[in-house]
Protein backbone atom coordinates (compact mmCIF):
# COMPACT_ATOMS: atom_id res chain seq x y z
CA UNK A 1 0.00 0.00 0.00
CA UNK A 2 1.20 3.13 -0.83
CA UNK A 3 0.24 5.90 2.14
CA UNK A 4 0.55 9.73 1.62
CA UNK A 5 0.64 12.26 4.92
CA UNK A 6 -0.61 15.47 4.41
CA UNK A 7 0.75 17.29 7.99
CA UNK A 8 -0.01 21.31 9.12
CA UNK A 9 2.45 20.83 11.95
CA UNK A 10 2.92 24.57 12.55
CA UNK A 11 6.65 23.51 13.18
CA UNK A 12 9.28 20.74 13.19
CA UNK A 13 9.41 21.19 17.43
CA UNK A 14 5.29 20.65 17.66
CA UNK A 15 2.78 17.84 18.88
CA UNK A 16 1.60 17.18 15.63
CA UNK A 17 4.71 17.12 13.94
CA UNK A 18 5.65 14.43 16.33
CA UNK A 19 3.00 12.21 15.52
CA UNK A 20 3.40 12.28 12.08
CA UNK A 21 6.55 10.92 12.56
CA UNK A 22 5.13 8.74 14.45
CA UNK A 23 2.51 7.50 12.02
CA UNK A 24 5.12 7.62 8.97
CA UNK A 25 7.01 4.76 11.06
CA UNK A 26 4.61 2.49 12.11
CA UNK A 27 3.13 2.47 8.36
CA UNK A 28 6.71 1.82 7.28
CA UNK A 29 7.16 -0.73 9.69
CA UNK A 30 3.97 -2.21 8.36
CA UNK A 31 5.74 -2.28 5.00
CA UNK A 32 3.82 0.05 2.91
CA UNK A 33 5.40 3.17 1.35
CA UNK A 34 4.86 6.45 2.52
CA UNK A 35 5.08 9.90 1.21
CA UNK A 36 5.13 12.82 3.53
CA UNK A 37 4.03 16.68 3.07
CA UNK A 38 4.98 18.91 5.54
CA UNK A 39 3.09 22.18 4.26
CA UNK A 40 4.47 25.12 6.21
CA UNK A 41 8.66 23.08 5.72
CA UNK A 42 7.31 23.58 1.62
CA UNK A 43 6.18 26.32 2.52
CA UNK A 44 2.73 26.05 0.46
CA UNK A 45 0.95 29.02 -0.40
CA UNK A 46 -2.61 28.03 1.23
CA UNK A 47 -3.70 31.03 -1.27
CA UNK A 48 -6.10 30.17 -4.29
CA UNK A 49 -4.36 32.67 -7.32
CA UNK A 50 -4.47 33.58 -10.77
CA UNK A 51 -1.69 31.65 -11.07
CA UNK A 52 -2.72 28.37 -10.31
CA UNK A 53 -4.98 28.67 -13.68
CA UNK A 54 -1.98 29.44 -15.89
CA UNK A 55 -3.92 33.43 -15.85
CA UNK A 56 -2.03 36.60 -15.10
CA UNK A 57 -4.89 37.86 -13.34
CA UNK A 58 -8.51 36.42 -12.91
CA UNK A 59 -11.29 38.25 -15.35
CA UNK A 60 -14.20 36.31 -15.09
CA UNK A 61 -16.69 39.45 -14.58
CA UNK A 62 -18.93 36.65 -11.97
CA UNK A 63 -17.88 33.28 -9.90
CA UNK A 64 -15.43 33.20 -7.76
CA UNK A 65 -15.25 29.59 -7.40
CA UNK A 66 -13.01 27.40 -7.75
CA UNK A 67 -14.72 25.27 -10.71
CA UNK A 68 -15.12 28.53 -12.54
CA UNK A 69 -12.18 29.71 -12.53
CA UNK A 70 -10.74 26.50 -14.30
CA UNK A 71 -8.13 25.92 -16.03
CA UNK A 72 -7.14 27.19 -19.21
CA UNK A 73 -3.77 27.51 -19.26
CA UNK A 74 -0.98 25.56 -17.34
CA UNK A 75 -1.36 24.76 -13.75
CA UNK A 76 0.78 25.67 -11.28
CA UNK A 77 3.99 22.64 -10.92
CA UNK A 78 3.98 22.17 -7.56
CA UNK A 79 0.46 21.46 -7.49
CA UNK A 80 1.24 19.10 -10.08
CA UNK A 81 3.36 17.33 -8.44
CA UNK A 82 0.63 16.98 -5.14
CA UNK A 83 -1.65 15.56 -7.92
CA UNK A 84 0.73 13.14 -8.68
CA UNK A 85 1.28 12.05 -5.02
CA UNK A 86 -2.54 11.83 -4.76
CA UNK A 87 -3.49 9.68 -7.58
CA UNK A 88 -0.75 7.38 -6.86
CA UNK A 89 -1.79 7.18 -3.05
CA UNK A 90 -3.97 4.48 -1.24
CA UNK A 91 -4.44 6.11 1.63
CA UNK A 92 -4.50 9.71 2.69
CA UNK A 93 -3.91 10.94 5.89
CA UNK A 94 -4.45 14.06 7.42
CA UNK A 95 -2.59 15.33 10.08
CA UNK A 96 -3.37 18.74 12.18
CA UNK A 97 -4.40 20.45 15.26
CA UNK A 98 -7.93 21.62 15.16
CA UNK A 99 -7.90 25.24 15.24
CA UNK A 100 -11.09 27.46 15.09
CA UNK A 101 -13.16 24.13 15.41
CA UNK A 102 -11.07 23.21 11.91
CA UNK A 103 -8.32 22.74 9.64
CA UNK A 104 -5.19 25.34 10.09
CA UNK A 105 -5.52 27.42 6.81
CA UNK A 106 -2.67 25.89 5.19
CA UNK A 107 -4.30 22.54 4.86
CA UNK A 108 -7.39 23.98 3.99
CA UNK A 109 -5.38 25.81 1.17
CA UNK A 110 -3.86 22.55 0.15
CA UNK A 111 -7.25 21.05 -0.94
CA UNK A 112 -8.23 24.57 -2.00
CA UNK A 113 -5.32 24.89 -4.44
CA UNK A 114 -4.77 21.46 -5.59
CA UNK A 115 -8.05 19.38 -5.58
CA UNK A 116 -9.29 21.54 -9.09
CA UNK A 117 -11.60 20.76 -11.20
CA UNK A 118 -11.16 17.92 -13.60
CA UNK A 119 -8.43 16.53 -11.43
CA UNK A 120 -10.63 16.05 -7.77
CA UNK A 121 -14.63 17.42 -9.23
CA UNK A 122 -16.31 18.32 -11.68
CA UNK A 123 -16.76 14.71 -13.29
CA UNK A 124 -19.14 12.61 -14.90
CA UNK A 125 -19.90 9.13 -15.63
CA UNK A 126 -21.38 7.95 -19.42
CA UNK A 127 -25.17 8.21 -17.83
CA UNK A 128 -24.56 11.98 -17.30
CA UNK A 129 -24.51 11.99 -13.23
CA UNK A 130 -21.82 13.56 -11.73
CA UNK A 131 -19.20 11.31 -9.90
CA UNK A 132 -19.12 12.23 -6.37
CA UNK A 133 -20.03 11.42 -2.84
CA UNK A 134 -18.76 7.32 -3.11
CA UNK A 135 -17.86 7.69 -6.64
CA UNK A 136 -15.78 10.50 -7.75
CA UNK A 137 -11.69 10.47 -8.83
CA UNK A 138 -9.94 8.87 -6.12
CA UNK A 139 -12.57 6.29 -5.38
CA UNK A 140 -10.88 3.08 -4.15
CA UNK A 141 -8.61 5.41 -1.99
CA UNK A 142 -9.25 5.50 1.89
CA UNK A 143 -8.86 8.94 3.77
CA UNK A 144 -7.87 9.32 7.25
CA UNK A 145 -8.18 12.10 9.91
CA UNK A 146 -6.10 12.39 12.94
CA UNK A 147 -6.52 15.99 14.98
CA UNK A 148 -5.42 17.27 18.21
CA UNK A 149 -7.61 19.21 20.26
CA UNK A 150 -6.94 21.11 23.60
CA UNK A 151 -10.63 20.28 25.20
CA UNK A 152 -11.68 17.97 27.18
CA UNK A 153 -12.95 14.42 25.89
CA UNK A 154 -16.51 14.85 27.22
CA UNK A 155 -17.12 18.63 25.48
CA UNK A 156 -16.27 17.04 22.05
CA UNK A 157 -19.01 14.38 23.06
CA UNK A 158 -21.98 13.59 21.78
CA UNK A 159 -23.83 16.59 23.80
CA UNK A 160 -20.62 18.44 24.04
CA UNK A 161 -20.30 22.29 24.51
CA UNK A 162 -18.10 22.34 21.00
CA UNK A 163 -20.51 20.44 19.00
CA UNK A 164 -19.57 16.59 18.55
CA UNK A 165 -16.38 15.65 17.02
CA UNK A 166 -18.32 13.92 14.46
CA UNK A 167 -20.01 16.45 12.93
CA UNK A 168 -17.49 19.08 13.37
CA UNK A 169 -15.32 17.30 10.75
CA UNK A 170 -18.29 16.67 8.84
CA UNK A 171 -17.10 19.28 6.32
CA UNK A 172 -13.89 17.22 5.79
CA UNK A 173 -15.32 13.49 6.11
CA UNK A 174 -18.02 13.96 3.58
CA UNK A 175 -17.61 17.47 2.53
CA UNK A 176 -14.31 17.13 0.93
CA UNK A 177 -13.51 13.09 1.32
CA UNK A 178 -16.21 11.17 0.54
CA UNK A 179 -17.49 14.15 -1.71
CA UNK A 180 -13.83 12.84 -4.10
CA UNK A 181 -13.98 9.06 -3.96
CA UNK A 182 -12.58 8.77 -0.80
CA UNK A 183 -13.71 6.23 2.19
CA UNK A 184 -12.60 8.21 5.20
CA UNK A 185 -12.03 5.79 8.12
CA UNK A 186 -12.95 6.51 11.86
CA UNK A 187 -11.27 10.03 12.61
CA UNK A 188 -8.86 9.76 15.49
CA UNK A 189 -9.43 12.76 17.38
CA UNK A 190 -6.29 13.52 20.67
CA UNK A 191 -8.21 15.13 23.03
CA UNK A 192 -7.09 17.38 25.91
CA UNK A 193 -3.43 18.41 24.94
CA UNK A 194 -3.15 21.89 25.41
CA UNK A 195 -1.30 22.05 28.63
CA UNK A 196 2.11 23.27 28.23
CA UNK A 197 4.71 20.84 28.78
CA UNK A 198 1.95 17.96 28.18
CA UNK A 199 2.92 14.93 29.78
CA UNK A 200 0.85 13.07 27.73
CA UNK A 201 3.00 12.69 24.65
CA UNK A 202 3.74 8.76 24.40
CA UNK A 203 0.11 7.94 24.90
CA UNK A 204 -1.01 9.99 21.84
CA UNK A 205 1.92 8.40 20.02
CA UNK A 206 0.13 5.38 20.97
CA UNK A 207 -3.03 6.45 19.92
CA UNK A 208 -1.68 6.83 16.82
CA UNK A 209 0.18 3.46 16.02
CA UNK A 210 -2.94 1.55 17.35
CA UNK A 211 -4.98 3.45 15.26
CA UNK A 212 -2.80 2.67 11.96
CA UNK A 213 -2.24 -1.22 13.50
CA UNK A 214 -6.02 -1.98 12.80
CA UNK A 215 -6.01 -0.70 9.47
CA UNK A 216 -6.72 -3.69 7.72
CA UNK A 217 -10.13 -4.45 9.76
CA UNK A 218 -11.55 -1.14 9.48
CA UNK A 219 -14.87 -0.37 7.73
CA UNK A 220 -15.38 3.22 6.63
CA UNK A 221 -17.60 5.71 7.60
CA UNK A 222 -20.52 4.69 6.05
CA UNK A 223 -21.60 7.51 4.28
CA UNK A 224 -24.30 6.89 1.72
CA UNK A 225 -23.84 7.14 -2.06
CA UNK A 226 -25.10 9.68 -4.65
CA UNK A 227 -27.02 7.86 -6.96
CA UNK A 228 -28.53 5.18 -4.74
CA UNK A 229 -29.88 7.09 -1.54
CA UNK A 230 -30.67 10.37 -2.79
CA UNK A 231 -33.45 11.47 -5.14
CA UNK A 232 -32.70 13.68 -8.37
CA UNK A 233 -33.37 17.24 -6.37
CA UNK A 234 -30.20 15.72 -4.30
CA UNK A 235 -32.11 15.36 -0.86
CA UNK A 236 -32.08 12.38 0.94
CA UNK A 237 -35.27 9.45 -0.33
CA UNK A 238 -37.65 10.22 2.28
CA UNK A 239 -37.76 6.00 3.75
CA UNK A 240 -34.40 6.92 4.97
CA UNK A 241 -34.17 8.25 8.23
CA UNK A 242 -37.81 9.77 7.83
CA UNK A 243 -38.43 13.17 9.14
CA UNK A 244 -34.96 13.60 10.75
CA UNK A 245 -32.77 16.35 9.71
CA UNK A 246 -29.66 16.25 11.06
CA UNK A 247 -25.88 15.18 9.74
CA UNK A 248 -26.35 11.58 10.98
CA UNK A 249 -28.95 11.34 8.24
CA UNK A 250 -25.97 10.67 5.70
CA UNK A 251 -25.16 7.29 7.48
CA UNK A 252 -26.27 3.90 6.13
CA UNK A 253 -25.97 2.95 9.71
CA UNK A 254 -26.26 4.48 12.88
CA UNK A 255 -22.86 5.12 14.28
CA UNK A 256 -21.53 2.61 16.82
CA UNK A 257 -21.74 4.76 20.37
CA UNK B 1 -22.99 51.35 14.39
CA UNK B 2 -19.62 50.32 12.66
CA UNK B 3 -19.14 47.57 10.86
CA UNK B 4 -16.27 45.35 9.43
CA UNK B 5 -16.69 43.20 6.23
CA UNK B 6 -14.62 40.66 5.64
CA UNK B 7 -14.28 39.46 2.23
CA UNK B 8 -12.05 36.23 0.62
CA UNK B 9 -13.14 37.48 -3.01
CA UNK B 10 -10.06 36.03 -4.50
CA UNK B 11 -10.27 38.64 -7.19
CA UNK B 12 -11.59 42.23 -7.86
CA UNK B 13 -13.70 40.60 -11.24
CA UNK B 14 -15.54 38.13 -8.96
CA UNK B 15 -18.94 37.38 -7.18
CA UNK B 16 -17.90 37.75 -3.98
CA UNK B 17 -16.24 41.18 -4.77
CA UNK B 18 -19.38 42.15 -5.92
CA UNK B 19 -21.70 41.24 -3.29
CA UNK B 20 -18.87 42.84 -0.78
CA UNK B 21 -19.24 46.14 -2.65
CA UNK B 22 -23.02 45.75 -2.29
CA UNK B 23 -22.88 45.36 1.45
CA UNK B 24 -20.70 48.17 1.63
CA UNK B 25 -22.88 50.36 0.13
CA UNK B 26 -26.09 49.35 1.97
CA UNK B 27 -24.63 49.83 5.39
CA UNK B 28 -23.04 53.15 4.18
CA UNK B 29 -26.74 54.05 2.91
CA UNK B 30 -28.39 52.94 6.18
CA UNK B 31 -25.39 55.45 8.08
CA UNK B 32 -22.97 53.31 9.35
CA UNK B 33 -19.30 53.36 9.33
CA UNK B 34 -18.11 50.14 7.14
CA UNK B 35 -14.73 49.10 6.73
CA UNK B 36 -13.27 46.74 4.35
CA UNK B 37 -10.20 43.82 4.05
CA UNK B 38 -10.28 42.66 1.25
CA UNK B 39 -8.00 39.62 2.04
CA UNK B 40 -6.20 38.98 -1.32
CA UNK B 41 -5.88 42.49 -2.43
CA UNK B 42 -3.85 42.74 0.98
CA UNK B 43 -1.89 39.75 0.31
CA UNK B 44 -2.92 38.30 3.22
CA UNK B 45 -0.52 35.75 4.72
CA UNK B 46 -3.26 32.77 5.93
CA UNK B 47 -0.46 30.77 7.71
CA UNK B 48 0.58 31.07 11.39
CA UNK B 49 4.13 31.44 11.63
CA UNK B 50 6.93 32.06 14.83
CA UNK B 51 6.50 35.84 13.62
CA UNK B 52 3.37 36.37 14.42
CA UNK B 53 4.36 35.22 18.26
CA UNK B 54 7.45 37.82 18.25
CA UNK B 55 9.60 34.45 17.71
CA UNK B 56 12.42 33.63 15.18
CA UNK B 57 11.17 30.00 15.43
CA UNK B 58 9.14 27.80 17.29
CA UNK B 59 10.65 26.09 20.07
CA UNK B 60 8.03 23.91 21.96
CA UNK B 61 8.69 20.71 21.82
CA UNK B 62 5.43 19.64 22.13
CA UNK B 63 1.66 21.98 21.97
CA UNK B 64 0.90 23.45 18.32
CA UNK B 65 -2.17 24.64 19.47
CA UNK B 66 -2.22 28.45 18.89
CA UNK B 67 -3.03 28.96 22.85
CA UNK B 68 0.55 26.76 22.92
CA UNK B 69 2.29 29.23 21.08
CA UNK B 70 1.36 31.91 22.71
CA UNK B 71 2.64 35.43 22.22
CA UNK B 72 5.71 36.14 24.89
CA UNK B 73 6.92 39.22 22.49
CA UNK B 74 5.61 41.34 20.10
CA UNK B 75 2.70 40.77 18.12
CA UNK B 76 2.45 41.44 13.67
CA UNK B 77 1.66 44.82 13.38
CA UNK B 78 -0.65 43.98 10.44
CA UNK B 79 -2.25 41.34 12.84
CA UNK B 80 -2.67 44.05 16.15
CA UNK B 81 -4.22 46.47 13.26
CA UNK B 82 -6.64 43.75 12.31
CA UNK B 83 -7.51 43.34 16.13
CA UNK B 84 -8.13 46.84 16.48
CA UNK B 85 -10.39 46.83 13.54
CA UNK B 86 -12.10 44.02 15.79
CA UNK B 87 -12.47 45.79 18.81
CA UNK B 88 -14.27 48.68 17.23
CA UNK B 89 -16.69 46.91 14.70
CA UNK B 90 -20.20 46.25 16.40
CA UNK B 91 -21.14 44.02 13.29
CA UNK B 92 -18.95 41.76 11.88
CA UNK B 93 -19.81 40.46 8.26
CA UNK B 94 -18.01 37.54 6.34
CA UNK B 95 -18.14 37.76 2.87
CA UNK B 96 -16.90 33.90 1.22
CA UNK B 97 -17.23 31.33 -1.59
CA UNK B 98 -17.86 28.14 0.16
CA UNK B 99 -14.74 26.42 -1.08
CA UNK B 100 -14.77 22.40 -0.31
CA UNK B 101 -17.66 22.79 2.22
CA UNK B 102 -15.68 25.53 4.12
CA UNK B 103 -14.08 28.97 3.96
CA UNK B 104 -11.38 29.48 1.66
CA UNK B 105 -8.25 29.52 3.17
CA UNK B 106 -7.35 33.02 3.11
CA UNK B 107 -10.33 33.43 5.52
CA UNK B 108 -9.50 30.87 7.53
CA UNK B 109 -6.28 31.75 7.89
CA UNK B 110 -7.35 35.55 9.26
CA UNK B 111 -8.94 33.92 12.36
CA UNK B 112 -6.19 31.36 12.52
CA UNK B 113 -3.68 34.32 12.80
CA UNK B 114 -5.68 37.17 14.15
CA UNK B 115 -8.18 35.79 17.36
CA UNK B 116 -4.84 35.22 19.28
CA UNK B 117 -5.18 33.76 22.70
CA UNK B 118 -5.71 36.92 25.31
CA UNK B 119 -7.28 38.65 22.49
CA UNK B 120 -10.19 36.23 21.54
CA UNK B 121 -10.18 33.80 23.29
CA UNK B 122 -7.74 32.10 26.78
CA UNK B 123 -9.91 34.59 29.09
CA UNK B 124 -11.75 34.04 32.76
CA UNK B 125 -14.04 35.97 34.35
CA UNK B 126 -14.01 36.72 37.85
CA UNK B 127 -14.82 33.15 39.19
CA UNK B 128 -12.40 31.54 37.01
CA UNK B 129 -14.82 30.57 34.36
CA UNK B 130 -13.56 30.38 30.57
CA UNK B 131 -15.26 33.14 28.73
CA UNK B 132 -16.56 31.42 26.16
CA UNK B 133 -19.49 30.47 23.81
CA UNK B 134 -21.94 33.88 24.67
CA UNK B 135 -19.78 35.28 26.86
CA UNK B 136 -16.15 36.20 25.71
CA UNK B 137 -14.21 38.80 24.05
CA UNK B 138 -16.33 40.29 21.75
CA UNK B 139 -19.66 40.02 23.63
CA UNK B 140 -22.01 42.48 22.72
CA UNK B 141 -20.48 42.21 18.86
CA UNK B 142 -23.17 40.55 16.03
CA UNK B 143 -21.87 38.49 12.99
CA UNK B 144 -22.98 37.72 9.69
CA UNK B 145 -22.02 35.05 7.02
CA UNK B 146 -22.59 35.85 3.25
CA UNK B 147 -21.87 33.06 1.45
CA UNK B 148 -22.07 31.70 -2.22
CA UNK B 149 -22.26 28.66 -3.49
CA UNK B 150 -22.38 26.60 -6.44
CA UNK B 151 -24.87 23.51 -6.20
CA UNK B 152 -28.54 23.95 -5.84
CA UNK B 153 -31.03 25.10 -3.04
CA UNK B 154 -32.37 21.38 -2.10
CA UNK B 155 -29.05 19.98 -2.27
CA UNK B 156 -27.64 22.58 0.76
CA UNK B 157 -31.51 21.78 2.31
CA UNK B 158 -32.47 20.29 5.51
CA UNK B 159 -32.30 16.68 4.24
CA UNK B 160 -29.70 17.52 1.36
CA UNK B 161 -27.13 15.58 0.22
CA UNK B 162 -24.51 17.93 1.21
CA UNK B 163 -25.52 18.27 4.41
CA UNK B 164 -27.92 21.31 5.53
CA UNK B 165 -26.00 24.69 5.07
CA UNK B 166 -26.67 25.89 8.87
CA UNK B 167 -24.56 22.51 10.15
CA UNK B 168 -21.99 23.15 7.66
CA UNK B 169 -21.63 26.59 8.80
CA UNK B 170 -21.75 25.31 12.18
CA UNK B 171 -17.65 25.51 12.53
CA UNK B 172 -17.79 29.00 11.79
CA UNK B 173 -21.15 30.42 13.43
CA UNK B 174 -21.09 28.10 16.84
CA UNK B 175 -17.27 27.55 16.32
CA UNK B 176 -15.70 30.68 15.69
CA UNK B 177 -18.24 33.46 16.30
CA UNK B 178 -19.85 32.58 19.49
CA UNK B 179 -17.62 30.90 20.93
CA UNK B 180 -15.89 34.47 21.15
CA UNK B 181 -19.08 36.38 22.07
CA UNK B 182 -20.27 37.06 18.58
CA UNK B 183 -24.01 37.00 17.92
CA UNK B 184 -24.26 35.51 14.70
CA UNK B 185 -27.27 36.43 12.77
CA UNK B 186 -28.80 33.67 10.50
CA UNK B 187 -26.42 33.11 7.55
CA UNK B 188 -27.43 34.45 3.94
CA UNK B 189 -25.97 31.32 1.76
CA UNK B 190 -26.80 32.87 -2.10
CA UNK B 191 -26.66 29.17 -3.52
CA UNK B 192 -26.66 27.61 -7.41
CA UNK B 193 -24.24 30.90 -8.94
CA UNK B 194 -21.78 28.63 -10.31
CA UNK B 195 -23.03 28.32 -14.12
CA UNK B 196 -20.59 30.52 -15.89
CA UNK B 197 -21.90 33.89 -16.93
CA UNK B 198 -24.45 33.25 -14.39
CA UNK B 199 -27.67 35.37 -14.98
CA UNK B 200 -28.49 36.10 -11.05
CA UNK B 201 -26.05 38.47 -10.17
CA UNK B 202 -28.46 41.62 -10.03
CA UNK B 203 -30.80 38.77 -7.55
CA UNK B 204 -27.67 37.77 -5.66
CA UNK B 205 -27.11 41.76 -4.82
CA UNK B 206 -30.81 42.02 -3.90
CA UNK B 207 -30.80 38.95 -1.60
CA UNK B 208 -27.88 41.14 0.22
CA UNK B 209 -29.26 44.22 0.29
CA UNK B 210 -32.50 42.43 1.52
CA UNK B 211 -31.18 40.63 4.27
CA UNK B 212 -29.13 44.03 5.59
CA UNK B 213 -32.27 46.08 5.51
CA UNK B 214 -33.67 44.05 8.60
CA UNK B 215 -30.69 43.78 10.75
CA UNK B 216 -31.95 45.68 13.40
CA UNK B 217 -34.79 43.84 14.03
CA UNK B 218 -32.83 40.29 13.59
CA UNK B 219 -32.80 38.47 16.79
CA UNK B 220 -29.22 36.08 16.68
CA UNK B 221 -29.17 32.22 16.18
CA UNK B 222 -30.44 31.37 19.79
CA UNK B 223 -27.28 29.43 20.47
CA UNK B 224 -27.36 28.43 24.20
CA UNK B 225 -24.45 29.76 26.90
CA UNK B 226 -22.15 27.75 28.33
CA UNK B 227 -22.21 29.12 32.00
CA UNK B 228 -26.30 28.41 31.69
CA UNK B 229 -27.04 25.12 30.26
CA UNK B 230 -23.95 22.84 29.92
CA UNK B 231 -22.79 21.05 33.24
CA UNK B 232 -18.93 20.56 35.14
CA UNK B 233 -18.06 18.22 32.17
CA UNK B 234 -19.24 20.94 29.64
CA UNK B 235 -22.13 18.36 28.61
CA UNK B 236 -25.31 19.41 27.32
CA UNK B 237 -28.04 18.98 31.06
CA UNK B 238 -29.97 15.81 30.53
CA UNK B 239 -32.82 18.27 30.84
CA UNK B 240 -32.28 20.24 27.55
CA UNK B 241 -33.16 17.92 24.26
CA UNK B 242 -33.05 15.00 26.27
CA UNK B 243 -31.41 11.83 24.08
CA UNK B 244 -30.30 13.85 21.34
CA UNK B 245 -27.21 14.28 20.04
CA UNK B 246 -27.42 16.87 16.82
CA UNK B 247 -25.68 19.88 16.56
CA UNK B 248 -29.11 21.54 16.45
CA UNK B 249 -29.44 20.73 20.43
CA UNK B 250 -27.14 23.64 21.01
CA UNK B 251 -30.12 26.19 20.24
CA UNK B 252 -32.41 27.32 22.78
CA UNK B 253 -35.21 27.06 20.27
CA UNK B 254 -35.74 25.24 17.17
CA UNK B 255 -34.97 27.08 14.03
CA UNK B 256 -37.82 28.31 11.67
CA UNK B 257 -37.99 26.11 8.92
Amino acid sequence: MRALLISAAPSAHSLTDDLTRTASAELTAQGHHVDVLHLNDLHWDAVVRPGDYGLDEFHRPVGDHADDARTDGTIDGVVERHQGLVERADLIVLVFPLWWAGMPAVLKGWFDRVFTQGFAYGLHDADGNSRKYGDGAFAGKRGLVITTTGDRDSAFGERGLNGNIHDLLFPITHGILWYTGIAPLKSLAILGVDTPNWPGIEDAREQVRARLASLDRDEPIPYRRMLEDYDADRQLRKEHATGRTDLAIHLRSERAS
